[in-house]
């Protein structure tokens, strides 16, 4: 019944990544410029070239051409991916101050959106997300823009 | 060398704060509302209330002047307040949402950041929030704007 | 600057889940009946009981009435709940077998959604359930009927 | 003592999965389709595609023609699989809506089981499941339909 | 709408327990004398007593009988109990030598039970213990002996 | 002071482990036929081919005869094990159920061993375990036996 | 069947430690002095008055003597206490030190053993320690002897 | 930008480990053995062969003709290692005996060494520590001896 | 057997650091000004008042004195305490950027201890610190020294 | 659509980490030498040589020239790292002893703070840190300055 056989190799998600990660170097594009050229906003764009959302056909035909990405890789940009993120608090300091902000005010964002719309969730699926650079006398600041459907909870 | 003794209660931030929440039901009043009569923002009013802020001293005035608290609630409400948040991501789905977007977009945000402003991160301290509703024909939208320093790392 | 204070106290979730359970026994009456009798599923009436759903305003009055509970009762009914749920997987065996079947069938079901719906999810908010005794021959079964909206995810 | 070794590779369920998803994306076919080539519903199909169920004899083989897996793949797929699912929440918004619900209505339906039954358990291994779309004017939804045999405490 | 109210105290299994252990020390008797008292064995009497498993009526008449029990004490003994058991290994030594024989030899007893049976599992529910001490010349020995219906997976 | 390197590879445990299982699979053999060739039980011999136990000279090379294994293995199967076994409870439901039954009446355990012997424990290192298949008219049973030498706890 | 009951109170091994200390401070005894009286080792000694071991009847009524402990504690101290000792490695520095000695040398300790005795262990249960102060021009040492009888694994 | 690179290998701890470990089962010496050709105790010298200290340049020499190790490997040798040991209790029984024996005397030993030398600890730096068999007509034991500095807390 | 008991109650360090927290809110004085009175450092004067020091008997005394604390205090103060200190990171903002400093800088530190020392580390018993406020034209410093004896490994 | 594909390698910054650390061996320089020569600190120098800081261009040149780096290296240099650290206290005794320091102190360290600065932190992110050797006649002492720049805390 032991016969020789070899396993075949799929392209993954981690391999289109590093694939745009080598063009984007080798191009010296920013993340604004990529996005800009496939018509959609650096945020998503950002985190669907990272394999943390899925693109439409002709974002992700776009994007192959623009970076240079073989066939393959576009049935794979389109694929539901599986969203593993940090569980842990992660540890570098620029992502972790945005787990202090939403541990602190956690609470908080919970209890306005209940006393603005009533017992419900913003939703993170129903979703976008801006970030900007704004002047400042003191020091320039980073703003994030976040917004989400609100959905209520049902009762039966 | 045995004598008794009695150990001295000091009014502590979890006191406070349950004084707060009783006579904000007892008076009906929103957290908007308490907000606007201490001249401050709802996000940051209701988290010095929760005791995740320390506030100035006119502002702690204001506030047990509008909550009617005792006077030695002030200066508790001044105190600087040790910080502790859920390390564990919190199971409340309108908490667990927020968590689930910095996990989801937070090595996004880093990198946006960097393209953005170099080698630094958004400052959790010099930093403000704000809330609000959006409505939209396919259901109304939460709005979360966040604003924080961009401090960048030293060499030396 | 020192005085004597008091803290004041507020009837608490765990206070009303403590009188229902105190009346349900002295009453006799099932979760169908209780259910049955405030006009509302038995799921979402032990889960709103036990303080993990909000109840509207006439459902807490109808509740209110049938298990004899004080007035401000109904005020905590309809507050929005923080859902704190057991993160660690529980151990008592009627619980961790359903920990057992999403954690075995969790992959399964998220592909069979994406293939028949898209990049997207069964929403947990705008959701529903029902249990059922189902007769057989070899044994009796549990049924459990789940049923929640279809939330695709979003591109900007 | 010393001599030269070589240790000798066994083709593992990883493997067999491997092969699997390769000749799945090569013909297109969904796992709807693969289920009915081989006679078996769509869930428990994929899941002991996964590697997280045994197959019969007769289903291996079938299956083993259908995809084109070589003969050793059907040993492979008959053999008791070592079941290891996510004991951390898993991250992933579709797979972690689902622990939500059994963290949130866990209590519920134990409490119900035992209404309706007695001091027992819903069994995870004689169980089976079913996922399907039902159309809603709001939106369509999922529906999951979970079935397993009722199992009582001993006493002795 | 501020009114005063007591939260009612319900006899808990840990009042029984509690109970139980207080009329045990008190009267000198063993748990073997106790479980012949009542016609069950030793290892289901002390784990009723000690809340983890629920008991049929007659069984709590006669342990309330036995020990001198108030009468709500029997309906606590009737109920479900919520079976929480130590997640982490224990320290107590005599314990933790349990886990580390269900820990080595785990792996063993699945793959011989899969050998002599098929694919499926020994149940935890439809379970019986016994423990004996059996004399020997080079020291005595404890003797533990477990005996549970086999479970075969269901296909579909 | 640099200079090229080789690091030699040691026939490890892992290594005798893969070359065993090959074996086995090749000839069809079964666990209970391969320890009645080496003369031991089922549970000794499966355990100490997954290398949790040390084989004595003679029964490693009847072991070797066996399964044809080159002569280096024998040394490894005589060697210390050093025994790493599954810290967290495992989720495969076999493996699973055997840690909820030590999690369950391991309290009942110590209590009885304490109750029959007085302070001490069931020895997890002078031990050994039989595993066996009971009919019974309502469905088999898997039956499992240990037994270890009472140690009592010293008073110096 | 609602009656008003009262949960017994049972002197518990921390009721008597409480004693112990409370007694240890008026009297200004020290544990080697409270070890010398009763006539045991000053290491078994606290470790019992610690409740992490029994004490046979003889040393729990000198004990009760020399600390003037009421009847009921030495029956509480000849009970088989559960020893619930710290799994995390715990902060205090003094303590923390013996976990870094055995968590660095806990191999070395074990292969020496195997070299020494073969395959076994040294017993935690037929065990003693004493420690003493060596005095040193450098500085006075600490010296801590073990003593535990090797046990050798069983093969059946 | 874009150039081919190769990154260089050096000879790590686990190298020389590695090759101490094969010489050692090719040469057929205990550690003993070896201990005595460099003129160093036994625990020592296991405990620097497995990269858990830094050898005297003279004791590497040494060593490295003993075991006949590449000249590199004496450099290795004297570095100081970055000692990272098992910070979840291990589940080999015997290392896990020594840390239960911590766990149950560690605040026994902590309250010895301040009844005998004050506030301080005993260094687990400026220690060492020697394993012997004592004979013993019920079965020979083994003897663990520790010594290390007392260092006193500053005040300051 | 059964008596009536009482468990004396031991003033402990929380209920010492509890009065001077009332005390000093009473007096207003800070924690300079209350080292200054006891001629001690502020470090370790509040660390002491913490319970995470021993103090001297003088110390102690000085400190009863200013602080009004009654005589037995004085005795708990001189006792040596358990340092139980946060082992996961803790999250109040000004506490992790400590953790994040000697996480990020660890290896650092260890790397040049190494290179200025020879193998062995900065003791944390023979140890003292200072912290103190700079002035600076784009904002002022905090500037934290601390000092600890070099400890070097021993070799036998 | 199946395709042959090859995934890039780009040189990471554990690669560029590697490189130095080769140099650094063959060369004989230490960590002050290096950092002497590219005119920064030693603590600096050695941290980005880890990467865990990034460095500026000019500083990136020059070491790519002291230690003979690759041009691609210099561009991995000047990238923003992501900064991952033991979010478990290290077992390492060098390292441990700084979080034993900071867990002790960071309590005393916080309070210091706010009573010299105000409710805000030490930041440290504009932070530098510096390592010297003192001399003492009891045994010589590493010393550790840190400055960070302080941050108040915003209302809002």
């Amino acid at each position: 019944m032991k016969d020789t056989f070899e396993v075949p190799q799929m392209m993954t998600r981690e391999d289109v990544t590093a694939m745009i990660l080598s063009a984007k170097r080798a191009s010296g594009m920013t993340w604004e410029q990529i996005a800009e050229r496939i018509g959609m906003s650096p945020v998503w764009t950002h985190s669907a070239c990272m394999g943390m959302n899925a693109m439409p056909a002709n974002k992700a035909a776009d994007l192959a051409r623009v970076m240079g990405l073989p066939q393959e890789a576009t049935t794979v940009l389109e694929e539901s991916p599986t969203k593993i993120w940090e569980q842990a608090v992660p540890t570098d300091p620029c992502m972790y101050r945005l787990y202090e902000i939403v541990g602190v005010y956690g609470p908080t964002i919970k209890a306005l959106i209940h006393e603005k719309f009533g017992d419900g969730i913003m939703s993170a699926i129903d979703f976008d997300m801006r970030i900007s650079r704004v002047e400042h006398p003191k020091g320039d600041r980073v703003r994030i823009e976040m917004s989400g459907k609100y959905l209520g909870y049902n009762s039966w």
